[in-house]
């Protein structure tokens, strides 16, 4: 990848960027609804807006980013097709965003990637490398396919365009619901947190953008601590969107200047907001999309009266795994 | 009750009163979102609208029947408070509806209520009194408490501003996702199907409105084939929420008039229906108001390719029933 320009803010990506993102979103991501629950208002204190990302094309953020970026692309380069790595919504987001804009996807997935994912990433019409996750390199074996076969690589967060994509979540939400006070973001590479953060600080100022992370990966957490991009070993958690072990280079510049702080929760806490998504909003989570709420429901975020923006990120979960944490205890 | 008016058009209800029903909803109900799913309009072959009463509070449309019922009661009449018998989502929405007002509300419930379902209607300030349901009659119960204590009796779905409140979701569907050519209802006592009919057919001329019922609770799928209310024995379903045995007098005076037909679906239908909803959609619906999406799937409803409203009525479900039907089979 060349260098990004940088641009006046100093930051690599823009919320101009995020709004030329939203127009070529407009009529092809769904626009997620804004939920409110009186509950989680008296709960919290303060009005809550719940943007449901889990809602989403592919139940989840991840195609607002992929379909940004590959939708970017020249005829030529969407001709010869894109690749990604990723056993995760990334996989399906790449695949459903180059079917609808015409160009061929290659998702480089380990060998033992669930049936269900696999389908679905097949479904769309991608064409599956498997790799054998303990012996072999993914980011090796996607770079010689791009290579190889002249693929555009859609990295799954550490990308302007990528980047652009998932902040219209935010600006959506802000349009829809008003300026926010808080804006409560999932944190996994970062590019949600990010280009949420760039579009939020434009249209509501003086927002606080607070990024949520798993307790057991906590690189983002770190990262900003430490004031440079930390790695973390690979994260064992529950949230598995966020199983991410070092911050990507472009949303680190921009979260590290735009993020207010970064809220821990754990397993057990995600566990519990889950269950609570389920049986008073009546949505299905899955962990990492859950981090926010979990974050809300026990009271580590210190709030005013104003509202408070919620993206709940995503609900791809198992139908085994999520029938037994809404039963758990 | 005093035998109520009949308008011009014959009917005990109008469109007018959907209307002003959504006129004191307003602000009170959720406007519960539209949701869209590719995958299913592809299966269908035509725009599928979901309108996801599931997201209303207490997790049904039941809301916004109560609520306009109780709102009409004289200062005089909500002090003195009103009754309702229900196990299920009306004694929850009558509980809210009437703290909402500042009325007093007395349910009576069976002894075996589950627990959840019994905090969750005193968590609304409601009074419980409890009954055997094997040995004593809720109907006497109910009116003995109106006589005795001049409670207000606020039926489950033969009441006219019941039914006028049921109709302001079609109402709402309408107005947020145009003309439909097939309008989907669960029907149980048949009071969403009369109101969203009454108002569908003012809205969306030309609109075939098909109730659904679960095999096993055909009450009026019998009654319209018969001409006459039909009760049949008490029915045993999966959706518990249409296990009426009998038409309302005023909901069959309507449906008989406004509705095309009655299709119905079985209790493994239903259960496939709640599966995919959950997967696909990302939502939780209990049975019952996974009955329009049972008949969908199914390819029970004969379609052209204008769109086709569905109305998801209710998502009040344990979690552990629920974490049976995703897992099974």
């Amino acid at each position: 990848m060349t260098t990004p320009p940088v641009t006046d803010s100093g930051l690599p990506v823009t919320a101009a960027d995020v709004h030329a993102a939203a127009g070529r979103l407009a009529g092809v991501a769904h626009r997620t609804p804004v939920l409110r629950s009186r509950t989680l208002d008296a709960l919290v204190g303060a009005p809550v807006l719940l943007k449901c990302e889990n809602l989403q094309r592919i139940g989840a953020f991840k195609f607002r980013g992929a379909y940004n970026a590959i939708a970017q692309l020249s005829a030529e380069e969407r001709r010869r097709g894109v690749v990604a790595h990723s056993s995760g919504n990334h996989a399906q987001a790449v695949a459903l965003a180059a079917r609808e804009l015409g160009a061929h996807a290659v998702i480089v997935m380990p060998k033992d990637t669930p049936r269900l994912k696999l389908e679905a990433t097949t479904g769309y019409g991608a064409e599956i490398v498997h790799y054998d996750r303990y012996t072999e390199d993914r980011d090796a074996i996607s770079a010689a396919l791009a290579e190889e076969r002249g693929l555009i690589m859609i990295p799954p967060f550490d990308h302007r365009d990528v980047i652009a994509g998932q902040g219209t979540a935010a600006l959506e939400l802000i349009e829809d619901a008003g300026p926010l006070d808080v804006l409560l973001v999932p944190v996994g590479g970062g590019g949600l947190a990010a280009g949420c953060a760039l579009v939020a600080a434009e249209l509501s100022p003086g927002v606080r953008v607070i990024g949520i992370e798993p307790e057991e990966g906590d690189d983002t957490y770190r990262s900003l601590a430490a004031g440079e991009r930390i790695a973390v070993p690979v994260p064992r958690t529950l949230a598995d969107g966020q199983a991410v072990p070092q911050p990507g280079e472009l949303t680190f510049a921009i979260n590290r200047r735009l993020l207010d702080s970064i809220v821990l929760v754990s397993d057990a806490e995600l566990v519990e907001a889950v269950r609570w998504a389920y049986e008073r909003l009546k949505i299905v989570l899955e962990p990492s999309g859950a981090t926010p709420l979990a974050a809300l429901l026990t009271g580590k975020i210190t709030i005013g009266d104003g509202p408070i923006g919620v993206i709940l990120s995503g609900g791809n979960i198992g139908a085994e795994q999520f029938a037994r944490l809404i039963t758990e205890g």
